[in-house]
């Protein structure tokens, strides 16, 4: 454990060795958390709920006990689109105000199974669409933090809390996470137990965390999912063979983040990788548009409660895409099921050639507030249902950090942990 | 409309078209079907959950305005593992007596916006698993309904109601459609949208429905799923090409049933079918292990909250298969996904030669109230997530109904309904 760090900004692996040890207590660590909160929360707007003495009164009963797992005593943060029986879930809308679930998400309850300590709701956009919420950037206070995992983000980059859950429809993990310089982890579709998430889109809703580390996201994913226990040892013998992809949406990137991925390509060659380009087949630029037509297929059927009885308290942005949705007929839903499917074909066979591939996060940095930024570097790998991690790397024009996305192949989150690891000592 | 039949027991298609042309009211119909509810229900126990008033009350609503869809003033039956926001929603367990979602089900909100009528909440196993609830087969009460969609089909088997809603994660549509003498079916997976349904197995729980015609089932799925309506004019012209197919589990099934299905493949092919034998290659040998290995996977993470919180309101038998599932490694899991994948490849191929197979629905007819009968001829269909319809086909030897299932490739949901239709007429 890094013992010159505060104890707010100590990584979850750390700590929970610590705790392990008998060297830190839970309740210290979640209390330095709540300091961290109490001091920032004005102007960041992570948190759509905290109940500090239900925290604190849960870090104390860790601390009476064995600890249960690598997760034993870690404050964890929840997405307000994931349910908790005894905080409020509001799903980011005011059509669910103080609302509050009879049952906690799997996730929840696995995490606290693991000894792990629900440290509060983070916020959400509408439903995890893209109208903005109340969260702010960090970084910068006048730029969103992304969406639609906007608290979760935020909340980790701004060290309240080592781990929180993320969802990724479009580019909800891996967008915030770069726009506010932390780690953001898609794993592969399905790794992570969806029951008591609220619903957008059944076939690309992705459970998934922000972190500070690589470790940390494995940590909790490995505790929750069973997967065997990533060794990091391995990572600095790794010679990684990295696809360089621009995706056929690359001149949708800012010439700054076009630079910044190339510029990290040439420092990973440098490094010992062996970069190649990845070019797709023609067919994988209609995967964005797919993602857009199957999401909007689905979650205008998921949110048919809402949009019949409080049409008047969903937003303008995400009633127009509801009326979208819906005029997608099941015909074309099928036919986009259809594409994804050969495109997954494809993209594993590509894989034959490359442990990861290198790719956009976002467009560019982080823009204002009025909007969550652009996803479009996020749809087609959550319509591939691969695995997907950003990284932090360089700054935008104003300051504001750039991340570089790692893919692997579906269910290759483990080849994902360590060569994102190994790019993320090569990057510096 | 058939005239002759008294109200509770005319199908939702003639229903809905008496209605619409304004000789039949919704009132008229949902008061036939509470009545016979009235008379019967001490007896067959189908229903966890009516509020007569209620139901009342939205038919006379529908009767005020234009009809929405093909489904107008029809009443529906929904069971108790599907999120209703105005009746209580108990999942089929103790834990959850009197509780009241917040939201309904994208599929009971989505048959309100298309006029339809929730009756009330039919009686589901514990949480759509095997340990039996309080239904009893109509046609000898002595007798399970089968499960775990046990109140859905008795009622509708009781003309109770037209249509219900059930869900198929093992055989749960189709074997206690069988063992009620009902039309029993499970869409390709994903074909209704599953927000608000309680998770049992995220990549195997289907929504599907029971009625008493065929046309009622793809009148109810077709307004959900958008999918293009059904003409069944074709059906008379049909000469389908239908695989026997007995399954590596032929052995579980009992003689009197082996025999009721070959003797149906004979009546189809002297109606003029194509009736082939279907093998299956060696490796659909383990399906139904794997099914068993990845839904426990799934279910014993989807119930942590219900299992870490109130052990002791779970019944013994569920206790036992959460355990079970618990020890599924992730490896083990990932191993099942991929041979189920392999596995839907090849029946895809095998598709070329057939427009749907031939298959047994059950192993028997109902056996005794203590257990809800061997979903065994449902697991590997499930996992294949392909189509599948049981039709009523002869008897047992007590004299309880016998079914024979129906299934077609991914997505032939149209294909599966007239095909199943025009083997219905061909039994006679």
């Amino acid at each position: 454990m890094n013992t010159a760090l505060p104890l707010n900004q100590i990584s979850a692996t750390d700590a929970a060795a610590a705790i392990a040890a008998g060297k830190l207590t839970s309740e210290a660590l979640v209390a330095a958390c709540l300091e961290r909160i109490s001091q920032r929360e004005d102007e960041v707007r992570a948190w759509a709920y905290i109940d500090r003495e239900l925290a604190l009164k849960q870090a104390r009963q860790r601390d009476r006990e064995t600890p249960r797992s690598r997760l034993h005593g870690i404050p964890v943060g929840v997405k307000d689109v994931i349910d908790t029986c005894d905080l409020p879930t509001e799903y980011g809308s005011p059509i669910y105000r103080g609302n509050r679930p009879t049952c906690d998400a799997a996730c929840v309850a696995q995490v606290r199974e693991a000894g792990g300590v629900i440290l509060g709701k983070t916020v959400s956009t509408e439903f995890a669409t893209r109208h903005p919420n109340k969260t702010r950037n960090p970084h910068h206070l006048a730029h969103t933090p992304g969406g639609s995992s906007s608290g979760s983000a935020a909340a980790v980059a701004d060290r309240m809390v080592p781990i929180a859950f993320g969802t990724q429809t479009s580019s909800s993990i891996i967008r915030p996470a770069a726009f506010c310089g932390v780690i953001g982890y898609k794993p592969s579709f399905g790794l992570i137990n969806r029951a008591g998430l609220k619903f957008l889109s059944e076939s690309l809703d992705t459970i998934g965390v922000l972190t500070r580390s690589i470790p940390d996201a494995a940590l909790i994913v490995e505790e929750l999912s069973g997967m065997p226990s990533t060794s990091f040892d391995q990572v600095k013998n790794l010679k990684p063979r990295i696809g360089l992809c621009r995706t056929p949406y690359w001149n949708r990137a800012d010439a700054v983040s076009q630079a910044n991925l190339e510029r990290a390509a040439s420092k990973l060659a440098a490094a010992g990788a062996t970069v190649t380009e990845l070019n797709l087949p023609a067919e994988f630029a209609a995967l964005a548009d797919t993602q857009i037509a199957v999401s909007g297929y689905e979650f205008s059927r998921a949110l048919t409660h809402e949009r019949t009885r409080f049409p008047q308290l969903i937003s303008a942005s995400l009633t127009g895409r509801i009326a979208a949705g819906l005029k997608v007929t099941r015909t074309q839903y099928e036919a986009g099921m259809a594409l994804a499917e050969r495109c997954r074909g494809h993209i594993e066979d590509a894989f034959g050639h490359y442990d990861v591939l290198l790719t956009p996060s976002a467009p560019g940095e982080a823009p204002g507030l009025d909007n969550t930024g652009d996803p479009i570097f996020g749809l087609m790998w959550t319509m591939l249902h691969l695995p997907c991690l950003t990284l932090p790397c360089g700054t935008g024009p104003q300051g504001l950090p750039l991340g570089v996305q790692v893919v692997a192949r579906r269910g290759g989150d483990a080849a994902l942990f360590v060569n994102a690891e190994w790019i993320r000592h090569a990057l510096g």
